[in-house]
């Protein structure tokens, strides 16, 4: 764990250059704005470590499946999110010096990622070898008000010296990705052109043929007045530049400010989109730099006020949750229904595919709640947009009659993953699929969706459970073998409980939804069920896996079992792991994980997460009891859901301590992995432990339900929230819960018990009472 | 199934030129002596389809590990076999074309593999495009008199014309491995040296830096005389050769002799090695061909009369199981301890490594009953030597206090093979390795082999065992979690009942060894002790885990439970199996294989095979009945097993029927693959259905024991195997057995349940009646 980045309510600082963790703090002050995003670098050369990353939404490369051995049904290629032209390179030159900031001395650096207004900026002196002192100050951020752009103003001041300095703004598409397979590069160039201060190149991706231009225009100014500067094109190959040669005086400042745009044929003709790009650039160059900063302020203003969190008390947690929230929000802004959540956003390029469970299982619930309900019903319509590919996929693996099988890793609807343990068996990702149906519904009321798109996605989802599973002659039940589950640190296990549960759960909301839909527009269901061949019988089947699944179960300890048998292992709390030895996954073999207890990632309570309303609280807490201490939460995703349990059950350290590990897990560096990007789903699992855990928010018959408290070390914890067309702040203190409506309608709640009611423009308190908390045993501590 | 060589007892003949199907003739025309061997490429140019492939024995070089996504405990590095300088080229241009078979008619072309002598030969004529008539005909051989040389006869002589014929000897380093993971060359260059008809190059192989000189000497006859040539030396990077030009005459043969050898490190010092292949090869010229020729024949016949396999009436069966003897014999000769039998032998590069299970469990009985003790001796030695390995592999796994895991495949005692379920989990390879010493001891008598290594090795696979299982609390008996047995379309399962036994069985067999011991050589014991710090209470721990192992059974049917939860699965026969779906591993996705009931190899039936003497007959057959129809013996070392145990239940069909899966798998190449060489391995259990299946050898108590049978399509069936010093040949009809004792002792041995004494250099009949075979009921065919 790290603790160099300083705390802050609103920003994210670093003083004083780190230069072992810059590409850490990279990760962190990425900036995005859901259509392209760009990792902290420096905009001046640095030859020092660093992960250069600029990415443009939807754009990527089927780069070519590595494995060791191959197993028939792995896909080919393999969805890598791509690195593109860097546009925020400017070279700076004085004399025959190049500043690169791994080489030359630095003082009072600092680089600061503002949240609130959504910019990065940094300030330093330099301090070159021939003792030259340039003060440098930049800002710059991508534009969620012109969401193809981004802005730079780079101010240097010479401050012991008059010299020519050189300043080259340019744009490399002659870039790598890392993460690639084969060590190829993945674009090709078509086009360059420059011009007066401009520069534009247009790349293409092998294979997929996406084409992105990638363009700048530069303006100049000295004494705050704008100069004409002799400007020298220079291209290279997929390298365009600008060289600009300024008689710069001490302590006279020269701003440069940098335009660039990065548009994707994915939204424009590849036929013009230099000609687009050209127009896109004259018009953000004629709003300015300081326009577009001051609509950049307003807009992020726009998004806080419906999404932020305030912690008082504690400002480290207040840094944290803020980050979390800032992050998604620059990952996914719901626009588009043709683009989704990746594991990284736009802080890194690992792993690839832009598409996991994490979207329906924990980053839907945000969005639903802090966003416009557009917003996570376009979530929902990306995967309905690749039903098809999923029923493909499903026949691959040797399903028919329309089953579907979402894919574990995805970027257009085909799998990108390709070990056989998860790529063909983390089958549970479809009851996710269809969960977040139920839940958005649940949600939103919005009925129709189900009419509309919702049924055809859960009948092709059932028609995979009803196929996977098997009858059993020896149980006379129904198993479903070689599975596995949400806790990976298993593989092909028999009869995993929550894969089970959610198969059979699956095909009981089918069937609810099929008489829902029904009711609601019974021709459409009929054209539905004609389109897709859906017959009465299947009906009949469902109800009897519904009725006759295995669910395996410990008489003796009361609890679920995580798959058969689970009891015939050594089972030993987590705490009894020697020192030294984790995380496990880089201590132990395979195997040795494998055939442990320990748990990476809540399994039997994720299921009783989902589907609380099924079970009494007394069965989650015995099985949290058995659970928690064998679990080592080495998934990001792991302690969010315990930390919600664990808030329900009234274990409040147990839960602040859960939250805890997800909060600060990017800014702290918790797992040693932020340099290669931000774990950005798991962001989202923040925002539940603080509002369905210590908020207790549920939505429970077309009414909110709060049940808040807030952490003894804080002073008050409040949070907004969206629901059904109101919007609602909820503030809570040690003693007391106020709800304020910001709504034109009244709200009727359930808040710590009672019904509430808040006028429109009003807020109630309800008085803290030790009672209306539950009162929970701690589990032992690990 | 290509039916394409021509079936005769001791020859395999392509008759015409086979252009597609090249490779697997080339594989097929493998040569070797144990040493080196050569696939059955051509010497002149071919630009026709081709794997190129020389190698020499125990000269790996370790590739970088190419994973999908890495496991911690996983080898960074896998030792492949490798493709070294191709010493048998000679290049032959006519004035202005190269003779290559590819472009050029051909007439006549017949390509022979000679397995009483040892050699390959083929003869052509090639119609030139300028309507040039050449006739050729070769012949070369690996020697295995002069186990590092190879010698090559190749006369040509033009048909209708007189002209100037260029002939280019050469030796050509600059060759690539068709199974290297990132495409890298293996071989850099040392030195070469060229002479008068001679050339040399020195390689090194990268990272391991083996040094192989690979040199040449030529010597040209015309009119069956030798000639004087002028001979231009020719030096290019990793390329020597002599280039000579020669005079011919319409009608006039001229015969090129090639002498080459492959000399390694392993073998000379590296510092004079070139000087040493100098001497070599002077030594093997001045032999000359027809010399080493006669020699190879004599050697050929020394080994064919101890352990040829005369089959009557069926050319095919007869052909198939000569060819597999012969290329087991090309293989491994058992000289070296440092060497071991590869999966492909000489015959390509493909997998790998050079030791798998394979080894002991397959190719041990072959060699015990075939080649002097020494040979089967050395095969365990070589495990004997690599103990530390297995005992540092182990601990990387989490094991300790000496424990040992063999690996799953190796070179040098490291592993090298990267899937976790293979790796780290398909561990009951180490029984088999406990197995092949108790294989050995009880064929040879040799007890002292325990004494000196035997114990060590039984002791630190025990000690694996021994922390490898855990008590399970729910079953009150010790479980084994995680574990792939031998049928590998099952992966992590619980409880394999075969690995369960054989680790039980290894700790009883240890125990008794260790009491064997004490009573042989107490003092060695003590020392041993010592040195290995064994303590008394490791046998009280192995006594316990011996009497409380859980072995899945079920009670209705009788059988033995392949793993826990076999009966969860939809039991089908693999008749069920849609046409079209075979093999499963090429039409159904991995997930689906594993939870499918079907069979890749046998598993309980292994362990049914193995400790035949600790289950009665009817077991056997109950255990066949429910297994044999589930299998799809996709794995080439499975039939042999089966048709084993048919022959011992009396269903001589379903035993043939399992015999002709292995015998011409190959020379048929059912399952598509023999272009990548040939399963060597696997021969071995051809041998194994005819001596132990049809031959029905066992040895009890000290004593042969035969219940041979002849195939109702065979006239007669005779083999000879070597037996404590002694040599006999049994030789079954379909109306008696003889046996004929060629030893100076008589030898008392139990034949069809009669004790049988036969004098030496004598023979003995016994008649065979009906009742004397076990009568059994057929299994369903599929």
């Amino acid at each position: 764990m790290k603790n160099y980045l300083e705390h802050d309510p609103w920003c994210i600082v670093e003083n004083g250059f780190h230069r072992d963790y810059n590409e850490i703090t990279e990760s962190v002050m990425s900036l995005g704005n859901g259509r392209m995003g760009q990792r902290g670098n420096f905009e001046e050369k640095f030859s020092g470590k660093t992960l250069q990353g600029n990415y443009v939404a939807g754009v990527y490369y089927p780069d070519k499946t590595r494995v060791g051995w191959w197993k028939n049904g792995y896909p080919e290629y393999f969805a890598k999110v791509l690195n593109a032209a860097n546009w925020i390179g400017i070279d700076i030159d004085i004399e025959y010096e190049t500043l690169d900031l791994n080489t030359c001395e630095l003082r009072d650096f600092r680089r600061v990622l503002n949240m609130k207004e959504g910019y990065l900026e940094r300030s330093f002196v330099a301090v070159l070898k021939s003792g030259k002192l340039l003060q440098v100050a930049s800002k710059r951020f991508c534009s969620i008000v012109d969401d193809e752009a981004g802005a730079i103003r780079y101010a240097i001041k010479p401050l012991n010296f008059d010299a020519k300095i050189t300043v080259t703004p340019y744009v490399d598409g002659d870039i790598r990705n890392r993460d690639a397979n084969y060590d190829e590069k993945f674009w090709d160039e078509v086009r360059k052109e420059t011009g007066y201060g401009e520069a534009f190149i247009e790349l293409r991706t092998r294979k997929t043929g996406f084409h992105v231009v990638t363009g700048m225009c530069v303006e100049i100014e000295q004494d705050g007045s704008r100069i004409d500067y002799q400007s020298q094109p220079i291209k290279y190959e997929k390298y365009v530049a600008n060289r600009i040669t300024l008689d710069c005086q001490q302590g006279q400042e020269t701003v440069i400010y940098k335009y660039a745009v990065n548009l994707s044929s994915l939204n424009y003709d590849s036929d013009r989109i230099m000609v687009d790009a050209h127009e896109y650039i004259r018009r953000i160059t004629r709003k300015g730099f300081d326009k577009m900063l001051f609509e950049q302020k307003l807009a992020w203003a726009d998004k806080w006020k419906v999404n932020d969190i305030a912690i008082d008390g504690d400002v480290a947690a207040q840094q944290g949750i803020r980050f979390n929230i800032f992050q998604l929000n620059q990952t996914y802004t719901g626009e588009d229904e043709r683009l989704n959540i990746g594991p990284k956003g736009f802080t890194g390029e690992k792993y690839g595919g832009s598409t996991y469970w994490d979207t329906e299982a924990y980053c839907l619930p945000f969005y639903l709640a802090t966003a416009d309900q557009k917003v996570a019903r376009n979530l929902l319509l990306y995967r309905y947009r690749q039903l098809g590919k999923a029923i493909e996929n499903a026949q691959k693996l040797g399903f028919k009659a329309g089953a579907a099988l979402y894919p574990m890793v995805t970027m257009n609807g085909e799998e990108c993953h390709n070990e056989w343990e998860i790529t063909f068996e983390e089958i549970h990702r479809n009851g996710a699929i269809a969960y977040a149906i139920y839940d958005y519904v649940r949600y939103t009321g919005d009925e129709q969706y189900l009419v509309d798109h919702g049924l055809e996605v859960l009948i092709a989802i059932s028609r995979f459970w009803s196929q996977r599973v098997n009858w059993s002659e020896a149980k006379q039940q129904y198993v479903m073998l070689g599975v596995t589950g949400p806790n990976e640190y298993e593989n092909n296990v028999n009869n995993n409980w929550y894969t089970n549960y959610i198969a059979a759960w699956t095909l009981r909301y089918t069937l609810e939804s099929i008489q829902k839909v029904k009711q609601l527009d019974a021709a459409k269901f009929s054209a539905l069920a004609d389109r897709i061949h859906f017959r009465e019988k299947e009906m009949e089947t469902a109800g009897h896996i519904i009725n006759n699944i295995y669910l395996p179960y410990d008489e003796e300890r009361q609890v679920f079992l995580q798959q058969e048998g689970f009891l015939d292992k050594e089972l030993m709390p987590v705490s009894d792991i020697p020192k030294g030895q984790r995380p496990l996954n880089q201590n132990w073999s395979w195997d040795r994980i494998l055939r442990s207890c320990f748990i990476k990632q809540a399994d039997v309570l994720q299921g009783l997460y989902f589907f609380e309303d099924e079970f009494d609280t007394e069965t989650l807490r015995r099985n949290y009891a058995f659970y928690e201490p064998m679990t080592v939460h080495e998934s990001s995703l792991s302690p969010c859901v315990h930390s919600v349990q664990a808030s329900k059950l009234g274990m409040k350290e147990k839960a602040y301590e859960m939250y805890l590990r997800t909060a600060r897990l990017d800014l702290d560096d918790y797992n040693n992995d932020t340099e290669d990007g931000c774990h950005i789903t798991s962001m989202a699992g923040t925002w539940l432990a603080v509002v369905k855990g210590f908020g207790g928010l549920r939505v429970e018959t077309n009414q909110l339900v709060l049940n808040p408290y807030c952490p003894d070390n804080w002073t008050s914890l409040s949070f907004k929230i969206r629901f059904r067309g109101a919007l609602i702040q909820v503030m809570t203190t040690q003693e007391n819960v106020t709800v304020q409506n910001f709504s034109t309608e009244p709200i009727t709640l359930r808040v710590l018990g009672q019904s509430l009611t808040v006028a429109a423009g009003s807020r109630e308190t309800v008085a803290v009472q030790v009672e209306a908390l539950p009162v929970g045993s701690e589990t032992p501590e690990d």
